[in-house]
């Protein structure tokens, strides 16, 4: 199944390059809006969509997709579901800042049980099939691990943007973590939780998400080692608030101080 | 002289690529704190400046070197000071982030006369000699120029880390800018600046640069036709606050409301 989805996606992301970094009259960008405030739309996730529903349709037709701008397509009876975000990142995507990526992932039932991300300007792929987590890069493939960063006191922590945290209680929980780590930066997109499973930081405390921005990362970073859950300790298929962590303990941790 | 400069950064690029992404305890990651917090430096900060100090020693033995690691060195007499900032964006850089980059600047006198930026894992040089400015990236080589954004409410604005406006004025001018803006985001670096200059995005505003941090993006942002000072309409040669535009007018209105 793996060089099936990368194929795909290598597909997927020439596209996709065709919009990067070109006129930004050509981007198409509209604005979803929302109660995050701006939220762009280009011609690219659109296009990008419609590619990846194709492949997957010719692959396996039997089972359902949900997508960021279609919606969910398929046989409410079938089992397994692919979730696809076709520019995770649309605002790093529209900056031409390449921390965006083509999320693939794969339901079984409520179960997250495959993952892809695809940088196609990096040349990188990060997948998780079987539970085997591999890095593909410029220089070869790898297997995913996280680091064994245990205490916060230690760790690197990345959050897209701090207006995630938009009551009272979520940007105290934020303060109060932000305090205990060693190091909280800002920005990444969905290529943060990748570094945590290339074992490049330890951290990613984010909120607000959607189904379609986590459920292809949760395979990713459980097969490299890492945990990642809401802050009900729950795997997070539905999106919301956000605790990826590269060790449990760190987890563990982590959510304490969440609250 | 381009192509000069241009073969000891990618000199100083392989080198650099030896520490990112490697084994963390190979990085030999010292905290230099300061107001700021967590300062990183590594080896790698410290191989990269003595690679470029004794290659410029080599080309140009009567200028003088200001770096990040090793400070103000050569003839006080000399009119022209190279100013090298071995990984700037060090926080990215052990974060397994490719936002970072090697910052080569000259001085002549008090003016920001050519500039580098080189960022080896994406394989991107950014560059201004003469009045020229180039971008040389995996599709080859084309000028560099900012997009035409005149208003803010058209604007994207980058901004590294909140934590650069530390008084309660700058909080304050950070927030209205951030209100009148169409997007803002956090991130980026010296790589903001360059996308800046590449037409990607339209403002950065940044607080608590050194000298290093900016002049040798000085020229690369004027020469792609952006404006670039302090809070006073000066050249920001000293670093401090610093407001980068697209264009005269964009930085006329985000002159007016930072204050």
């Amino acid at each position: 199944m793996h060089d099936d989805i990368a194929g795909l996606l290598a597909e997927a992301g020439r596209l996709a390059l065709r919009w990067f970094r070109a006129d930004p009259a050509a981007l198409g960008t509209l604005d979803k809006g929302g109660p995050g405030g701006y939220d762009p739309v280009t011609e690219a996730d659109k296009a990008v969509e419609t590619l990846l529903r194709a492949g997957l349709a010719e692959r396996f037709p039997a089972d359902r997709v949900l997508g960021e701008e279609q919606g969910l397509t398929g046989d409410p009876a079938a089992r397994r579901c692919w979730v696809i975000d076709p520019i995770d990142g649309t605002k790093a995507f529209v900056s031409g800042v390449p921390a965006w990526g083509i999320l693939v992932g794969l339901l079984d039932g409520d179960r997250p049980v495959a993952g892809w991300m695809h940088q196609p300007y990096l040349g990188e792929t990060f997948a998780a099939v079987d539970g085997a987590g591999t890095f593909t890069g410029p220089a070869g493939r790898s297997p995913l691990r996280t680091r064994a960063t245990t205490a916060l006191g230690d760790a690197v922590m990345y959050t897209t943007h701090p207006s995630m945290f938009a009551t009272d209680d979520e940007r105290a929980a934020f303060e109060r973590i932000s305090g205990a780590v060693r190091l909280q930066r800002f920005g990444g997109d969905c290529y943060s939780y990748c570094l945590l499973a290339l074992g490049q930081l330890d951290l990613v405390v984010e909120n607000q998400l959607h189904s379609y921005d986590i459920v292809p990362l949760i395979p990713i970073i459980e097969a490299a080692g890492g945990v990642v859950t809401d802050r009900q300790g729950r795997t997070p298929v539905e999106g919301g608030f956000v605790i990826a962590a590269a060790t449990p303990q760190l987890h563990a941790e982590a959510l304490a101080v969440l609250g």
